[in-house]
């Protein structure tokens, strides 16, 4: 396919008509399909049925000896922070376990900053005149959506396909007002990008008018390849710790798409200091997480070995439906210049980025042709994307079939909404 | 025996060399004993053992036929909602199920009220120039310490047997600083004491300064029974309804001490308004609560009958230790004229009232015989007991013989410590 930019006035009109004719055909099928929310498929659920019934009726003791039923243990169980070490990138003191959410933790660190402050801290970020956030765009609208319940500005900051544009951000991250920064720094919601070492080193080192600027390191999709490469990011613990910076990073991650998406467990890494922050906080909250449920995932992922092993099942799961969405796009858009999509080597979503100012219409035709599209603007603060032009495919939940059906129809969107943009112009 | 004070000079150092023979006999047992939180002991925690293999590897559909593995459903599972209402005092759509700790619930509409506000609040309680909350005494330390970490003043309220004294506690919230009140209305700790009909009444339609003023209920005992009678609470929720004041009252409740202590259920209850502001706050920090554990308890329980008859199971291993305790103090001090204790009907504690100004000096004297106790003044805001008289005795955690044990050693220190005050005066 030629460019539609290229096209004589007659020739679009001509493609605009076969286009409406397979829009049509598409939506006389009534499909019903949703490509909203990255949620594991139930054959993915299926991979950790054997945790279910854990840990049976006697099998409740830790490895020190302790009643796992009872209450304590506020850092998790030391097994089930061994366990997770090298995906978190921090040793086992560093870590603490909490329960299933790991959003959950990072909305604690925020409003215990905003009320309490952070190591490093003058004074809670509350009492700071109009405290921002970076956010990296495209990005997690979870995220941001923690940013607008509790009135932190979000400063976009554009992405490169290698991470966030760092002369961008250095030059944000001068503003004293500037206290923290998303950062999903592999297979980065939704774009997928795998941060470098130099843009993990440059985030490590920069200078920040906050002296107690955090970056929220949420590395979500650690050990969820989709390919037979294993992609590795910096150690961004050690990195801050060796610019000078040891309490720079607050790391997050679940295992929510590991095993049990809403019975995982979660999990907070820093430096000690930040640690003992944190459970100081949290013990004013809680008495301790769920450690049945860390035994749970200790008897059944066993090891780091384990873990991975339980990983490339996933993967053989979910490659095909990234495939099929790629796939179905090359066929439908290759060289028409009407989108742009990522082929993620890992993580949950594909990114589209379609003709400026179509995003809406693309998911409003997909949404009165039966397949669902989480909202335009999405991955932008506010739900507002200036250039109308991000979408966020999200494949891993429906059937492989579904899936199939659901991108073709997304292709004939994004084509139909770029020529009648074209066509009116 | 007659009251210590009665005594001549003479008779009182012949008293004290005879209980100061008796401490020392006691303390040369070197006895090893903790009576210092209220934990389930491991045969109470053993009734639950049948929870620990539920769902099993494939019964994870709810009633409604949901997978329970994945993510969603915010306010918990129906089936759960319906089998916790009546101990709830709520209909089920009034209620939320969220993971192990009420605490955190407690905890995190604290947070929410200081950055954002409730139903009904001109502003987020931070802006409140001093807010404070009004605090029952003898209280539970966990409440104080939520209020210490935020900054919320805490004005004592005193009880009276039948809950707080209502006159002090209307004279009190008509400051418009006061924002709430904690309440244990059932078996209150560290006291026992119920809230009468009449008090309930009262806290539900008395004039609060504050518009935005909450009741927060901590229900944490509510079938928890030591004796044969079963003692009912008025349902502030509907008292609160009819006085006008629909959203006054936030009810709290777990099964903490019903089923696993580290891995049960907390619950939120309140009016509509209520129940969709805290929905609305906690999509912020999670996509759901663990539905698998919530399964676990309604395959476990099965229903109202089931819960209670459960609780009777925990009831035959805690009244004798409850008995022990109140036998031992009986023994030694009925009549000396030093002490005043507590006879609970239910929940986990018994409070001591010793002679003025010697509650530390018996923690002092138990901990060097042996037996650990709560620190004197942790019944109280800041952990500052104004007459140093309080003590809580937490007996269900250790086995029945050291229990026994445990509380002649402290009926010891409690009449030395009276002697040896009543000496030096």
């Amino acid at each position: 396919m030629s460019p539609i930019a290229d096209l004589s006035r007659d020739d679009l009109e001509a493609l605009r008509l076969k286009v409406r004719g397979d829009y049509e055909a598409f939506r006389a099928r009534g499909l019903k399909l949703d490509m909203t929310r990255g949620k594991p498929a139930p054959e993915q659920l299926d991979l950790s049925n054997g945790l279910l019934a854990f840990p049976g009726n006697r099998d409740y003791f830790t490895e020190a000896g302790e009643d796992a039923r009872n209450y304590g243990g506020l850092q998790g169980l030391p097994e089930a922070r061994a366990l997770f070490s090298s995906m978190l990138g921090a040793p086992a003191d560093r870590i603490v376990v909490a329960d299933n959410s790991s959003l959950a933790i990072m909305h604690d660190c925020i409003v215990w900053a905003l009320l309490k402050g952070v190591p490093g801290s003058a004074a809670p970020w509350s009492q700071t005149s109009s405290p921002a956030f970076l956010c990296p765009v495209p990005g997690y609208d979870r995220h941001f959506a923690i940013c607008e319940e509790f009135g932190i500005r979000m400063i976009p900051a554009p992405m490169t396909g290698q991470g966030p544009d760092m002369d961008a951000v250095e030059a944000l991250a001068a503003d004293p007002a500037v206290k923290g920064m998303w950062c999903v720094p592999k297979y980065s919601n939704p774009s997928g990008e795998v941060y470098s070492d130099a843009v993990a080193q440059r985030l490590a080192a920069m200078k920040t008018g906050a002296p107690d600027f955090r970056l929220f390191w949420d590395n979500a999709y650690a050990v969820h390849r989709l390919t037979e490469r294993r992609r590795e990011i910096a150690d961004i613990l050690a990195l801050c710790d060796e610019a000078g910076h040891p309490d720079r990073a607050f790391v997050f991650a679940s295992t929510s798409k590991v095993t049990i998406a809403g019975g995982g467990l979660a999990f907070f890494a820093s430096s000690p200091a930040n640690v003992r922050w944190y459970l100081a906080r949290a013990s004013k909250r809680t008495i301790g997480p769920d450690k049945l449920n860390q035994i749970r995932h200790v008897r059944f992922l066993k090891d780091e070995a384990g873990l991975l092993r339980h990983m490339d099942a996933h993967r053989v799961l979910l490659a095909p439906k990234f495939d099929a969405v790629v796939n179905a796009l090359e066929a439908r858009l290759a060289g028409a210049g009407v989108a742009q999509w990522t082929h993620p080597e890992g993580g949950y979503f594909i990114s589209v980025d379609v003709a400026d100012g179509t995003a809406k219409q693309v998911v409003a035709l997909a949404q009165a042709a039966g397949v669902a599209l989480t909202p335009a603007g999405a991955t932008w603060p506010h739900g507002r994307d200036p250039h109308d032009r991000n979408l966020r495919l999200a494949p891993t939940f429906p059937p492989l079939r579904d899936v199939r059906d659901a991108a073709e129809g997304i292709a004939i969107c994004i084509l139909l909404a770029a020529i009648e943009k074209l066509r009116a112009a």
